[in-house]
């Protein structure tokens, strides 16, 4: 039942050693938390913290009695400042009631009856400011140099196998399963007038949405970081939100970038356009598909992602497409990053923008792969995105769908 | 279009100067950070900031140029670390590529562009701990004292009006549209030797979690903290979530907790039971209802979250009950608080734990107000819970759903 295997307690140990720490402390509001989340599995807390130290040993800490259970259910050694009575050494600040208060009582606690009462302590996990603040000043007041641990943490966290990997897997299926929803509805829409009208309406950017929610809700999967579905103009910025209400239209690009969570996320986006597709849409698709192709074909264990980058941008720009490289401050051509590293965050390392080993392909490794082409005035964005597993064998390509942006050129499943 | 008017304003200029702070200071990995979202309702942001100071001013910081358009729907005004320029003053830090180190940057630069070289600022919002410590560090060096803004942040953003209170009634409608599909189900349902059936199958805490999904998706809700359907020994404990595998048996208490959120959280339990409904489980039910009735009747604006609390432990120690009072061990009896604040957090101000303000009852405050008895032994747990929101006229029960906890005598809608 346990969350982490020996190779993965073994590894974080050597972690914190390389990076001068005695210790990793993580403190949470949520067990989702990402430095949380690899330890925890799918149990559920709400405030928490955990003590991993270079010995290798783990324990985890909660504050609600109620969460005895699901604190347990981890396999990991969890303690409670109810534990830890009123003989315990530890001093009770003014703030002993926050967070912050307790976390820094109960980590001090925790690593004192480990033997640390000095060195580096690394902290990581996300909270509220002001509790960061607390439980740095009790750890920083007790002895310990307190130290950022995010790096620390991202670093021993990034290798995805086991249950991970089939979380990743899972999440991913149930992602194409919406998007070949999304591709069914536009293919069942008739046009009037170049809207698209389904059962008698209009159908809108909302309509697809919900579409989408329902599947991943039946797949027991949320969307924290919400989802795009956007067109035309709006497309034309990548990041850019779709109107809920816009209706859709024949003959515009319409980009679905989805990433929902498991306990891990997922990441893909496809573009669409209800026929008719000019012929320039139709060739810049093309060449925005050979630029995942030719990413994807160099994509391997020890690339360093600005080299993928560099490579992409040559595609685009032989083209005759200004690109990030080329025109940085450019709103239309290639501009963006190539893709970037999936898992308990939906941006995680590898980062295609990094030097070194944090910007180099590791076994192990959900990476996405998602150039694009947008033009905010002519109003279009088209970007294609797939999610990868870095295997022993090779990538898995985790979102196998049609690259069609013809949504009826998709096939009908069942 | 904008999130704040100018009560609200005006509300956080003065909480900023009641703290001796020059300025509040939030910093958040995305926009639904509880201590941003009010500033910026639903625009979807990633890594952000946000300095509001003693006078007045508000500002707003982002870091991909992508998100301009995002940011700038806030109504506020946006600043990224793209229109610092060379020129700036602020020293860039080793780790200025982090969130940590570009946050650090821009804020420092908001603070002196507005004439603030020196005093306390508040620091609120989460983030990963690296991050905190790091703009912590590039604040201080730049000569102003760092200090918690969390209780700042909670203090302001407590009473709901407007398009908050609006975002959460409708977030508490489509949670009482999922309970009542809930008791539909349960109502629906056939018994073969204890068991549930419907539609040939054995009904199982996942399907009903599905239910739950489907409506709250369709509805745009999500579920980031899940939800607690749980039943006999497990519902015996408050916090425990069921598992999804466990039939559904008749005569058992079924404890459904819901707490989704559209912008900001709803919160409501029910407790069910498919006939045949004990003796026993019918008069302790009876017992939280009256609970319940007594506690909402005595919620109003001065009233003490500790007192509400004492009357209700009453209630249930002259009926025999061990209470969080009498007995603060017990596993049995009523063994949690009554109720909590619910925002953008699901537990927020008031605190019904605290003393003075953070305790007391204000006009805008949406409270929940849950009594319960539990059993693990004898495996049994029941809940009732609403919420409420104090209008100036009194308390408005944002869940007005049935309390019976046979699903049969709900009445059916549409």
């Amino acid at each position: 039942l346990g969350a982490l295997d020996e190779a993965a307690r073994a590894r974080l140990a050597t972690t914190i050693g390389q990076h001068d720490c005695a210790a990793l402390v993580v403190v949470a509001s949520t067990s989702s938390d990402p430095d949380l989340a690899p330890f925890v599995r799918g149990a559920r807390l709400s405030e928490s913290c955990l003590l991993a130290d270079r010995n290798g040993e783990i324990v985890l800490g909660y504050f609600t009695p109620m969460e005895r259970d699901e604190a347990r259910s981890t396999g990991l050694e969890a303690t409670s400042t109810d534990d830890l009575g009123r003989s315990s050494s530890a001093v009770v600040t003014e703030s002993a009631s926050s967070f912050g208060g307790r976390a820094g009582r109960l980590l001090r606690h925790l690593l004192e009856n480990r033997g640390w009462r000095s060195g580096r302590v690394a902290l990581a996990g996300s909270a509220p400011a002001g509790d960061v603040l607390g439980i740095a000043r009790v750890l920083e007041t007790a002895g310990f140099e307190v130290t950022s641990g995010t790096a620390l943490s991202r670093r021993w966290r990034r290798a995805k196998s086991g249950w991970q990997l089939e979380d990743m897997r899972r999440a991913a299926a149930a992602t194409c399963e919406a998007m070949r929803k999304v591709a069914a509805t536009l293919a069942d829409a008739s046009i009037d007038q170049e809207r698209l009208r389904l059962d008698g309406r209009d159908l809108r950017i909302a309509d697809l949405q919900r579409e989408v929610a329902l599947v991943l809700a039946a797949a027991g999967l949320e969307q924290p970081e919400g989802q795009i579905i956007s067109t035309g103009a709006v497309a034309g910025v990548p990041h850019s939100r779709g109107d809920p209400e816009t209706v859709l239209r024949a003959g515009e690009t319409i980009v679905v970038d989805l990433f929902p969570r498991s306990l891990l996320f997922a990441d893909c986006t496809r573009t669409f356009v209800v026929p008719p597709v000019s012929d320039e849409v139709q060739s810049l698709a093309k060449l925005v598909r050979r630029a995942l192709d030719g990413a994807k074909k160099n994509l391997r264990v020890g690339t360093g992602g600005l080299d993928l980058q560099d490579q992409t941008c040559a595609v685009f720009e032989e083209a005759g497409f200004p690109t990030l490289r080329s025109a940085p401050k450019s709103p239309r051509g290639y501009v963006h990053g190539l893709g970037h590293g999936v898992g308990f965050e939906l941006h995680e390392l590898p980062s295609f923008r990094a030097d070194g080993e944090d910007g180099t392909i590791h076994q192990g490794d959900v990476v996405t792969v998602e150039p694009g082409l947008y033009d905010p005035k002519a109003g279009f964005g088209i970007r294609l995105e797939d999610l990868l597993w870095m295997g022993p064998d090779g990538p898995e390509n985790l979102t196998p769908l049609p690259y069609a942006v013809d949504p009826s050129l998709w096939p009908r499943q069942g």
